[in-house]
């Protein structure tokens, strides 16, 4: 038996509110959640943490529910006194780096495999379930002094904002294609490129961390090494190679 | 007095073959070398080591040159017998990853730093010429085990394939301004924007590291901390800030 998993390929979606594109998802996630939802702010900057930790709140009151941000809590069991985690987007590198600062990988991931807590990410907080953030978009803008492994919370990668090859591009920057095939030239581990409007659902009757169901709008392509990228099944489980 | 660098933002450039977009500067900083040019295909995945050499050995064979890569000779001493070595372009991180394992990086500074090698870097080789590659656009395939910096060759950042913004796009992940403000927010360092068929050349009569000069075609964006961005001077010797 796994434990509640969602994870959004992005918080910001073309013609949706902050996460409104997902809020069926959501919904359905903190079901029967009595407490607050724990959120973590920390891939966006230090100075940005109360007013990111404030939108993510306007979000959830529209679903009855109120948001503590991580930050303003002191860190001894931290986590204890939530049903629900959420991660939200910003740079990958900042917050790996500031995760391992604080310590704090273990702890969520323990807590998330113990059933104790559901986990919610969105874009940099659904690498952070992740193998590692290796198949993150972000720019590098901080060393992650303990290496780039996530909380393996599934045992594939994610590439979030996936975007299909432009058959008419003129500029020459790879392609997330090319990109995702360079992983595979060092890494193989199979990579799920979630298109913006897409999630990723791990139900509670799921057997094992490669049992998956797409949901949203878009889909999702699945890089396999050394194999043709493949088309998603939506709205129904599949098993991940 | 410094010594000559010249840094391409992209090998390919839309209607151009392999560099030859910048053709006459790369001609200009190999006049009167005598020797092979040393190229470096570390960027790119092991088994396409010979292959790359060769894709750039066909290029410099119009100048009249030959290519020698690096991973066919000895590592002692290595640099001794060229007066160009060439960096270049692919994955980032793993150009980085295996400069530190073959302890490479601290001779290249030192030798370019000397006068008796000339650096030539495109995309990947062109961050690896800077502070850091914290501004590279790549995927981070894999882990430098000892942190992002890198050659220090000028004591700023430079992103390579600089996009503008497209006012009117529907994809909602960072746009590259979004990003290097991002960068911005976690360190003080100027970054050239540097568009696909630009490049930085600096001149053997420019006193300081922070003398440029940009060329080629396309221009540069200059992103400093706190400030606006500006479009870069060409074909004229400015100073960063």
């Amino acid at each position: 038996m796994q434990y509640p998993i969602l994870l959004i390929s992005s918080s910001a979606v073309h013609g949706y509110g902050y996460l409104e594109c997902n809020k069926d998802a959501i919904k359905a996630l903190v079901k029967d959640i009595n407490s607050p939802v724990l959120f973590v702010p920390y891939a966006a900057a230090r100075s940005e943490w109360d007013s990111y930790t404030d939108k993510v709140r306007t979000f959830f009151k529209t679903l009855d529910m109120d948001v503590v941000g991580i930050h303003t809590l002191p860190h001894e069991n931290v986590l204890d006194d939530f049903g629900v985690i959420f991660i939200g987007g910003g740079n990958t590198f900042r917050l790996l780096h500031t995760l391992q600062q604080q310590d704090l990988l273990g702890d969520i991931r323990k807590t998330v495999l113990s059933g104790k807590i559901r986990y919610m990410g969105s874009s940099a907080g659904t690498n952070m379930a992740t193998r590692s953030i290796c198949t993150t978009n972000d720019m590098p803008i901080i060393y992650p002094a303990n290496g780039f492994d996530a909380l393996n919370l599934l045992t594939c990668q994610v590439n979030p904002h996936y975007l299909d090859p432009e058959p008419d591009g003129t500029h020459k920057g790879e392609t997330r294609d090319q990109r995702l095939a360079e992983f595979h030239q060092e890494n193989d581990i199979t990579v799920i490129g979630l298109r913006e409007g897409a999630y990723i659902n791990i139900h509670t009757d799921f057997a094992t961390t490669r049992e998956l169901c797409i949901g949203g709008i878009n889909g999702a392509k699945i890089f396999v090494k050394d194999k043709a990228p493949y088309e998603a099944p939506v709205n129904e489980k599949f098993v991940l190679e």
